[in-house]
């Protein structure tokens, strides 16, 4: 028993099968417990299951056992992944050196296709899911919602925790927040918070799916906007500016395209944080700032292929992306920020430009 | 006529005479311009007169002379500063390499001391003052705000900026923004926007002096948690989170001051901007980060008479004004950070406590 959904899931994470996390509970009758499955174990995905591992214990609705579902790997001592795990309880892989917790038991799954339609509508329609994945795609006639496909796929409810998460500080336990979001069930989405917070990991919830995922997706944007600043040294007033401008047109889009999306989920854990954390570490800013170092001479397949070790940038396809729907939507003008930095990814204008837009 | 105030004045720029900047307006008949004068001419209000004199040039309604009011001193060259401003068109002492415009008119005063006293009655109501200075007393009773002291003392409506403004990167003109805060007259407000704007500084209006103010102050009570959070090396997820959770308590404190503060305003540069500022570079992060690495065993006292030359740190007296209001007002609860910040300051809470107060 361990459904998943992975395939259709793009994401920062989507070179690592191991990383596309959603979370599933499922109540046992008679005993009225909900058991957890941490569908993904990389480095986010093994901090969740420890997370989770350490409230179990203590919750009397849960059960103890939390189990990761695994894609199964070979190391290269011989050791399958999903039995390493389970006798070092640790995941030497994607998070060395961490104990996740005696009640953490990997599942190992040998098929890495098409999980989503494998296993839909075959789960039990009372399973809750909630999805960790950042990064959705954005269509031209909208961004395509993870928490919805999942929902569409596999015929449950779905919420999303997202924030400023950086999988190995919360690992060592330093203190961190996060935000769920949830649709109509104030419930389902306080299970979660208890599931989730530790004196460490505060968790709150907000009732907007769609404000909390879009914030994932867009502050990597911003990010690059926020590197480019960095590669041409113009301080820190000039950063946090253009951070302001891009937490103001990452508000002001999600709100276009969800009227439901709501302005106080922007200074949640998922808006501001996220959005500190990533233009002040993170792939997305460390790329762009090399690239407006080299005056825009080098592009970023070339930047990501030299710094990333395989890794893709999430940023970059998200503001093509962003770039079409404010294009064939007509509201291009009303994002300069987001504009500018997709004619600045490709080459139209030179870094320079990311100052040079006028008051919208 | 060199209207003026200064000695009721702290902040952060107290300890520099020529930095409490206001600027005030006066139309003249029968011509209809309005003349314009900064009151103080230190780092910022250099830069401020040189931001509006580039704008005096281009406007009809104003008067191309903007008057700086230069606190005399007599400099080591033997030189009074008001004569070698007026003759180099650079403020040598307090921004040196810039010229102010050949428009800037430096005009000397003699007296130190009781400037408030002593204009006050001695200029026309219709005059309209902006004040630029951060860092208000924050008394039992609530806050002392600046403008509305202005108002109180000189009889003049008065607005504020507000932003994350760094003097010396404005001057170099680095692209930055500013938040004019004012009370009812939009008409007003946009003419000090039209007064500031520039290409690289862009200036946005909203109608709410109280919140535009006091994010100028508070930010600095994060500051120092956001520095502690430095000096125990916990990484950018922890710094993010102690900054929204203090950008969260700003906001909350001066709503429950002010009735009329607006959630929005905290998402202008005066608010997320000016923290992120704040919070990357500045004094009150410094001095913050120096104590817990000393693991609060030398005081703020002893740090900043050795890393500050003489300045003061504006947030550990704003941390201990807050804390009196919220113990007096039974508050503290509501408030985790504000009330830790206050209590590792003065050694009753170790610098770690800054991440381990409750969630609220």
């Amino acid at each position: 028993m361990a459904p998943a959904y992975e395939p259709l899931l793009a994401g920062e994470t989507s070179s690592n099968n191991n990383d596309s996390n959603i979370i599933i509970t499922q109540d046992e009758v008679p005993i009225n417990k909900s058991r957890v499955t941490v569908v993904g174990s990389g480095n986010w995905g093994s901090v969740a299951a420890k997370l989770i591992a350490s409230n179990t214990l203590k919750l009397a609705n849960f059960h103890d056992e939390v189990r990761m579902w695994v894609y199964e790997e070979v190391l290269p001592s011989g050791d399958k992944l999903s039995e390493v795990i389970n006798q070092t309880n640790e995941n030497v892989k994607y998070l060395p050196g961490i104990k996740l917790g005696n009640n953490v038991v990997a599942v190992p799954d040998l098929e890495h296709a098409g999980i989503c339609k494998r296993i839909s509508g075959k789960i039990r329609e009372d399973v809750e899911a909630i999805s960790l994945i950042k990064g959705m795609e954005v269509k031209r006639e909208g961004p395509c919602m993870i928490s919805s496909l999942i929902t569409e796929h596999l015929g449950v409810n779905c919420c999303v925790l997202m924030g400023a998460n950086i999988a190995n500080e919360i690992a060592v336990e330093k203190f961190s927040e996060a935000t769920v979001g949830y649709k109509e069930n104030r419930e389902i989405a306080e299970k979660w918070v208890r599931l989730f917070n530790t004196p460490y990991f505060m968790v709150s919830a907000v009732q907007d799916v769609a404000g909390v995922e879009l914030c994932g997706t867009l502050k990597n944007v911003v990010a690059l906007a926020a590197g480019f600043v960095d590669g041409l040294e113009m301080g820190n007033n000039t950063k946090a500016a253009i951070m302001r401008i891009g937490l103001r047109e990452m508000k002001a889009f999600s709100k276009l395209l969800f009227s439901s999306v709501k302005d106080s989920t922007f200074f949640e854990s998922c808006g501001v944080a996220d959005l500190i954390t990533t233009c002040l570490g993170g792939r997305n800013r460390k790329c762009a700032e090399a690239f407006a170092r080299n005056g825009g001479k080098r592009s970023f397949d070339e930047l990501e292929a030299e710094m990333l070790q395989g890794q893709k940038l999430q940023g970059v396809s998200t503001a093509k992306e962003v770039y079409e729907v404010l294009s064939h939507r007509g509201w291009l003008e009303l994002f300069p920020l987001f504009a500018t930095v997709h004619e600045i990814c490709i080459g139209s204008l030179p870094p320079t430009s990311i100052v040079e837009y006028s008051q919208s």
